[in-house]
């Protein structure tokens, strides 16, 4: 039973079995991917109701949106580009959760005049990929581009929004390529966040980490890194494997 | 045939099969352990007979050993403790190496008296892993405690030698502790030194990662960074999986 939601041309709704969130998708303008979807099983939110989740970079909203399985705290999705953010809107009706989790249409560096400092528990994050270099070759498609590169904020930027707004002991959840790694960890300490968690997501046995998850504390007692059990998507039928059919479909 | 060479109390001779390496091992002292046996397998040490290599913290000399069977390149081996090194030395007469492989018992800070600097294609280190804190527990075994913990010489002191130690485009091979990682690509950060190539090792599936390989290289283009396939040690039997047997023995 779908609800009566308006849907654009070339927009499909698509469902994860594993927690019954039914998301807008169009391919034409940007999809969640496996991304999204571990970055939310990665994340430990914060789980009282008055809590404050901030998920920024939220694009259609997917990451916001899986979170609401995970906790009863209000979820703000936070994305510059106006067409994801219909999207967004229009899936938190779909799912009946507009009481839980809304959304704010601005570039994140006027995020402080919308929300307060030092004010949020959880803060996710899944940012576009690439540096905005002159080089870079970007995709044609607009809505793309500034999906994938940092066209509107660098990463430093976007990890000083992260610290601005955590709480302190508050917890950051980044999905991002492990090339960038070393420059992660030193943005990181230079705004205050200590990571702790790590975890690799490797396409398949015998070839190279394509994603990092990484968990930070702002203000945490330095030390501590650990390296929990990786991710490989997929067997060598590029089936997936039984951890990511659990983060998909609920079942392995 | 094992060539007469004076085994000391408590002292046995180990044999790699995938190498056919024979070390002095002593429990009391100091023994070589898949650390090693693991960091001279990931390396890509310099393969021409005018090539310098040196490996600091070399302990036994166990990673200087195994190099020989990659590499017609000059070996170094650097370590303070005088019992290790005289250990190293009749290994290498043992194995018929003396040609290749040669030591110098000194601190590590001293090696700029004994090596000059950007003089060197290769360096190799697997360094005492734990801070030395004045609240941490220390091995009661002197040799021991000198070998795990940074009593002589800190992690910084470390990089900074290998820095000083490697020609431009030269090469640093590490094995540390995954915990220390981000402590690691801030040092080498600080020295001229571009990690590229990281490989984690996971004891067993499910479990934290215990052990990291890394390589850098001097004066490297900034980015590239790619973890490589990892390493599981134990299966559910705790038998050796293929990759270490393949190490360890030459066979799967």
């Amino acid at each position: 039973m779908t609800k009566e939601i308006q849907l654009a041309a070339n927009e499909r709704i698509d469902q994860l079995y594993a927690n019954e969130i039914k998301i807008i998708q169009s391919a034409e303008v940007f999809s969640f991917s496996l991304d999204a979807v571990l970055l939310a099983d990665f994340a430990h939110p914060v789980l009282k109701q008055r809590g404050k989740i901030v998920d920024l970079c939220a694009g259609n909203g997917a990451v916001g949106l899986f979170l609401t399985k995970k906790t009863r705290a209000q979820i703000t999705e936070v994305e510059i580009q106006p067409r994801l953010i219909d999207m967004a809107k229009r899936s938190i009706e779909l799912n009946d959760l507009t009481a839980q989790v809304n959304t704010l249409n601005i570039d994140l560096k006027d995020i402080f005049h919308q929300l307060h400092k030092d004010s949020v528990d959880t803060v996710t994050c899944n940012p576009p990929y690439f540096a905005n270099e002159p080089t870079s070759k970007k995709n044609p498609n607009p809505y793309l581009a500034l999906a994938r590169h940092e066209s509107t904020a660098s990463l430093a930027d976007i990890i000083e929004v992260i610290s601005g707004l955590l709480k302190m002991g508050g917890k950051m959840y980044m999905v991002h390529r492990p090339e960038r790694l070393q420059e992660i960890f030193s943005l990181l300490a230079k705004n205050r966040l200590v990571p702790k968690r790590i975890r690799l997501v490797y396409p398949k046995a015998g070839r190279e980490a394509n994603m990092v998850l990484i968990e930070a504390i702002k203000d945490g007692n330095p030390g501590g890194l650990r390296f929990i059990p990786p991710v490989t998507v997929y067997d060598e039928q590029d089936e997936y494997l039984p951890e990511v059919k659990r983060v998909l479909y609920g079942t392995e």
